[in-house]
């Protein structure tokens, strides 16, 4: 059943805060997106092909061919969601629909993607002081937790924390714990149209989370979790059926029935 | 735990179906919103107040003032999805998330606030036609059945058939047949932030289902489900919260941390 | 909708720690099962008519004649689960498949009629060292949670900890999180049947968690959204239906259909 | 991720209808479970090994070795339910919850280990008069759905209707409809520890249903979907963890401390 064709990897990062804060150029020398590609490539191998698209590239790296070559997106944004284009937005949230996975990370609830995808607002509570956070499995035979310990330990992090205003998860997976006494749903999955979404929590930019082994499992696992597992596919928009012709989608024009396909008319067939 | 006050309910219609087509005004002389408005009102008598608003009204009648003073909106819309503003829209989606009800009638699947609650197509198959429909009771305790036979029998109404391209319901409450053969998923709910929402298709303009005295209950089964138990709130918009201070939410600010609610200087407390 | 009949309340208490245990009739010196009690009816007043029925009563006090004018039990038991009868638990379940709602406390998790309503081992982690308890409101506009802060702190409890072997809630609105740095499920809802099940997790004995006004609430709460809505009703078990009769069921006997209810003869309707 | 080691796959048949009644050995001349197993091995190749139990075995076939040693399980019973040891129910369902999967087909929705899992009665509405099947795709990315038509097309079968007492599917992926018009969740997932479950209900002993090949592709979907991704693991049960240490659970013993796996006393670890 599963596709033996290597999964096409993209992940997305702003790379702003690489760009202007020591501290984050310091944990990620090469920007956060090439630590995330690079973890993922790593531990998937020849399972995989990854590349890295940023926000300042012409479309945002988002171009219709990048996607329509694109199995599972990576997105990682945080300082600048207000700089992504609607018309990105619409394009990435047609290709999810369309069965491509996507992982939104850490400070990504509050992209405009993954707010498209909700339908909420994406809030929480958050604190930015050193928390520990222990991250537990919640659901521990979910091809996600597969190979992390009982908890994920992560000794420094950005505490997010409830209420997290996302619609109720179709699998809850993770929740965390903060050294402050917070938790947090911090790995959730949804389908939305023929795509799969995960949002996974930890990755505050001034800690080197992604250079956690089990943070980078995770992620790789999510990768195999996310990938589609049938070719990309256009919906039928609201096509309309004949009565007993349930396989034959048509289309209502002014010059009569069509065909949804071809636009060629068509007639009724024989009862 | 219920308050006595009564349901502030608006119902919107896009009322234009009833301006071009005689069969519809035949059926509805009043316009559909009226209709659907006097069945709440009949129903619920004292424990609503009942008002409609309409498409060509200036701002379509979603008012910042009129939202504010709504508890429960229905919505009806079908040819004219595209003239809703986004303004008006981002709107009432910010009334649902801080705690308005909301109840999507049949061709509603496609309006903008739908698909803005789902962040999906809401795409499915259909066919007008005059199928009978069955609606079946599957959550049997569901308030929103209370009252309704088993199963529902609707003589004409249009096909909508799966799939139908929603997220995963919080529960389903009504799967319809159709004597076509088809099914769908009828009868669903939802919770986007402090909001509930309710989508039920029974509905087409040329048909007399609004006056279908089971679809009448089933609405006003669904205006006391969705009302707001608690008074509107507006989002906490990711608040910060300092260590050990869970009740004080705060924000940064270019003079430090101030109150989240009087935006007045705060110094963190003792331990 | 609701009822203005009290809500008829019965709080099942294991009653044997209260009786070897100098500690636990420290702080409960009329037994768990009556400071349950009590916090129920100082809160919900006249809108509850709330007794007590003990393990070691005739029938463990669950008679049919009992559990038939019940409309939420509650349940507490810890070391004796096994004592409790299979023909009790039977008993029970039948009730909250026909519509009585239940409230399983704390250690109750592993009690036969939890383990019998999940079909799960319903285990978990623990650990009983005075961990400060945090439980978080994750549903922010569930009735169970109206009224308590956020978080509620318990100063000291037994630890649970996932994974807890529950199957997926219906909704899920409490997470807990304790100083050792564990997370859990705390407040989990399902329906079974015609019933609603509460699971509500803190309450070890050796602590005085029942006389904290919020935790207090939290039982109030559910009582309130646990009792049904309509009359206790005996299942239709696999009834029959002809085509086209679909209010009608019937049941095969050696002598032809018969009427599910009276068992008198019937011959099938004209078309 | 996944084993390439062959999935295990036992087909359990109650293999009664088929001795007494002539017109299900025209049909199933081989039983009922040799056909469904041929379907499987047939469609699924060296992928499985396929083998089948009976009902008139010792232990109903279902020893702790067979268990042991079986990926997947299917359920096909009828009218012999009773005849199943609580024993062997026991059993099959400890192994479901360490990790076995199981399809439970048709009737044996009603069986003792479906009942078991569920929690509910399992109740449903019927009439056995030749309806035709529509079995509609609501889930269209799911694994168990690939390479179905839309809707899978019975020419006569057993109708089966809700409401069924089921607890809310984790996930829903095929809607019936009947030519009578009644509906039924004909295709739902659960988890239930460590194990999935699927059921699925085409399959009356008095139609061809299991040489269908649209059905027989359901049914080998669900066999690779079902398969447990990881060994078989026996629970740990309520085991205690000491502060700070996760990873060593514990258990209580009038020794002390003991090591959960080997019953060693244990001393806390220096903090």
């Amino acid at each position: 059943m599963t596709s033996t064709e290597p999964i096409r990897v993209v992940v997305w990062g702003e790379n702003r805060h690489e760009q202007v804060n020591p501290v984050v150029r310091g944990i990620y020398p090469d920007g956060m997106h090439n630590t995330i590609a690079d973890g993922i490539a790593d531990l998937l191998g020849g399972e995989v092909t990854v590349s890295t698209r940023v926000l300042d590239e012409p479309e945002h790296g988002m171009t219709e061919e990048t996607l329509a070559a694109t199995d599972v997106l990576l997105w990682w944004g945080h300082t600048a969601h207000e700089e992504v284009s609607d018309e990105v937005v619409d394009r990435i949230q047609r290709h999810v629909l369309e069965g491509m996975g996507i992982i939104v990370l850490h400070s990504g609830h509050h992209s405009k993607i993954f707010r498209r995808l909700m339908g909420t607002t994406c809030s929480l509570r958050w604190r930015n002081d050193g928390d520990s956070e222990l991250v537990w499995t919640i659901a521990p035979r979910h091809p996600i937790t597969e190979g992390v310990p009982q908890p994920i330990v992560i000794p420094g992090q950005e505490m997010y924390g409830e209420f997290f205003d996302i619609p109720e998860p179709d699998e809850l997976v993770f929740i965390s714990s903060f050294s402050g006494g917070e938790v947090f749903r911090s790995g959730v999955t949804y389908r939305r149209g023929y795509g799969r979404v995960f949002y996974f929590s930890p990755g505050d930019e001034v800690y080197p989370v992604y250079h956690h082994p089990d943070v980078q499992r995770v992620i790789a696992n999510g990768v195999q979790w996310a990938r589609p597992e049938r070719a990309r596919e256009s919906y039928l928009v609201t096509p309309m059926y004949l009565t007993g012709e349930f396989d034959r989608p048509v289309l209502t024009s002014p010059d009569g029935l069509v065909d949804y396909y071809t636009r060629e008319p068509i007639t009724p067939r024989e009862p």
